[in-house]
């Protein structure tokens, strides 16, 4: 009943073309000249790097290429007859990735990226490229480095109705914020740190501002929920707002922060979320430290499963890379997105204002009369419920620093209260609004 | 290049049938009841049960079987025309558990089983029947019930040369162990808890001495490297030697008490052992709560990665037999451990002795003058280094209690010392020796 060869068949060598040789692509150099024999006898035949390209031909990357065709065209992988699949390491959404990617797949070749913002962008054009050819699109590195989330979500939950999907899914963030944990760090001082110790890029946008986290939720949304990538339709809010005090209340309260994306069915609807949230000490999430990342699925008859591992650097996204090539090897793949795009339902956007949650927020205001009474009032005009309220008489931040705990209730309500108060002149700065994510 | 059928061809239902309908198969026939189109969705194809067959038709399963098929004889199952795959949850390792897998695999049906006792001990015989009928055999829900740890390894994690593999593999122990962290209490009035609540049989030995423990490992070990599964090379102790005081004592040293099992490779052989430990709290196997169970793989590339969820239970069970259900269905499947039989190795059993490591042991002996002097020179004699040592004073256990922390060095040594105690007529009880993980 398989389709398999007979395993006394012997197969011939997987033959692998890279694209882009940076940080990524040595690490996936080196890893196959590692640990050669190892995957050749785990995939069943051997893998074989027979072309390399790259922009540069003569940068100077650590390691011997010399034994490599050289391609200062990357087209000419596709066309070359000895190439069964290209690994494309180049990044960003479009240009020149994409246009290999969509090559790749036009001309029946395997393709394996760690592209999550072209994946994130253009994932759903390139599986329907990939299935009218019938040929694997694979994608693993894109989310979560080293961890194998996409193979638990599309493979070992595939039995579950999932009901949300979330986690850390930005190293960079995470390390920043144990390091404001740690140190009682400002985010810039974190932040440099984190420069400092090669963690963050020079410009950190991508990192901090919740986009590159955002890309990952999309593809994990899709996956669990089988829905159409939409990652116009994710919502992204970075750390850049954070100041030391939030960390050191939300640990007060039983709590850390952490840059959390949530994705979650919510009636007919899809919730999809990148933001700073208050994690209980008693989830797993709360113990996630450094740049590593984690990602926590609920399904309706696994219940909780939580994977936790390096999300970047090189050799964790070699091995996510590399065990792509090792399914596509022993012919062990199928739809990119776990069933035909056309399958995929267009689930519409959540009213985000729906959905009830504790919330954590955070005001800096004048110390002067009347301001707590202003708040009470806007709590109580836009009906939010109040669980606590916490003024600890110092003065920091340039101004009062006010941290309130709601019941739960919808956050519709909590965007009115912090709406009425947009329009004080008493409030010094943008409050800081955080879900308290529950068990 | 691909052996997939186009994807515009529509697929015949896979057909299952179910042997041994107790819990965990009452969690088969609700979640494919349950998630029947979305499984369909996933799978490409639906999937059927069409016969089920157990010892006594007449019990009170609360699910409705009529209609399936039933069949009295579970051979009808394998000789059946209609049935493609068997999934065999009847438990034990040999008898009519063995025998239906044989069959099975003998007539080229697919079979998934959850059953570790059984891939422990015939794993290789019924993994070479499957290469001989070209058929799959798969088995996540054998370890670690819900998590689908096999396929992290087998496949996420393929890319990796693994130098160890540990992790909580029984949820009784750990449920035990963490009560006995929140209360203070002794091991039996745990146990005694545990079995009201449902977490432990009637006779728990094979999970409290650990057995059930070394079952799982073994298996673990043979994906992660490359070896025959060898049940007898697994060592095996149990939780009932703790009382109280230790899991007190680990605390105040930093550190909780967890059963591990852990398979390292250690020059040219093998370690395998099932074993309370203490587990520093910055590790994540710290934080693993009641039943739950976690598995950590510490690849050359990758670094490491950490698996937490249900391990154990009617739908986390029934999540990992479905999951195989649905690779099977979508023709994502090849050798039962990652290669074939022929080309596991047979790592002779690494010499345990020789493990460097710091180690707790907790001794209780009379409160009298010279009982210090001996466990000092019994050490000293036996070239144990001590890094800290606790009497705190207290009569309890019928005795004094004494927890000596080790420098890192070989077991072997640790194992002298106690083997002079041994003689002492001063040492009132067996000795705890507990490995403390290293990071």
């Amino acid at each position: 009943m398989s389709p398999h060869p007979a395993p006394t068949a012997p197969r011939p060598p997987l033959r692998v073309a890279l694209a882009g040789i940076g940080v990524v692509g040595g690490g996936v150099v080196r890893l196959l000249e590692t640990n050669r024999d190892l995957i050749a006898r785990r995939a069943g035949r051997t893998i074989e790097i027979v072309a390399v390209s790259a922009r540069d031909r003569h940068k100077d990357r650590g390691i011997d290429l010399s034994r490599y065709r050289w391609e200062d065209d990357m087209d000419a992988l596709v066309a070359a007859d000895d190439v069964d699949v290209v690994v494309e390491m180049i990044g960003g959404a479009d240009g020149s990735a994409l246009t290999l990617a969509r090559h790749t797949l036009g001309a029946g070749k395997a393709l394996v990226t760690a592209n999550k913002a072209m994946i994130a962008h253009h994932g759903l054009d390139l599986a329907r490229l990939a299935e009218e050819t019938d040929t694997p699109l694979k994608y693993e590195a894109a989310v979560a480095g080293g961890i194998p989330v996409i193979k638990a979500i599309r493979e070992g939950a595939s039995a579950n109705e999932i009901a949300r999907v979330y986690g850390i899914l930005n190293g960079t963030c995470n390390y920043i914020l144990t390091q404001m944990e740690r140190n009682g760090a400002s985010f810039a001082d974190a932040l440099a740190a984190a420069q400092a110790e090669g963690y963050a890029e020079a410009d950190p946008t991508f990192d901090v501002d919740g986009i590159d986290a955002a890309h990952k939720l999309s593809i994990l949304a899709a996956l669990c929920f089988g829905t159409r990538l939409d990652i116009g339709a994710v919502a992204a809010d970075g750390i850049r707002g954070l100041i030391a005090a939030d960390i050191r209340e939300a640990e007060a309260l039983g709590h850390r922060v952490r840059l959390i994306g949530m994705a979650e069915r919510n009636g007919d609807g899809l919730y999809q979320h990148v933001q700073p949230c208050l994690v209980p000490a008693d989830h797993p999430l709360a113990y996630v430290p450094g740049a590593l990342n984690a990602v926590v699925t609920e399904g309706n008859f696994v219940g909780r499963l939580f994977f936790e591992g390096a999300g970047a650097g090189a050799g964790p996204t070699a091995s996510a890379i590399v065990a792509d090539i090792i399914d596509i090897a022993r012919d062990e793949y199928g739809p990119a997105f776990a069933m035909p795009v056309d399958s995929l339902d267009a689930a519409p956007v959540a009213d985000a204002g729906a959905r009830i949650g504790k919330h954590y927020v955070r005001l800096i205001v004048e110390d002067r009369i009347g301001v707590l009474a202003e708040i009470a009032a806007a709590m109580r005009d836009a009906e939010v419920s109040i669980e606590s309220f916490i003024q600890r008489g110092t003065d920091e931040e340039d101004g009062v620093v006010i941290v309130l705990v709601t019941h739960a209730g919808p956050a519709r309500a909590i965007h009115a209260a912090l709406a009425i108060l947009a329009g004080s002149d008493h409030v010094v700065s943008t409050p800081m609004l955080m879900p308290i994510l529950a068990l």
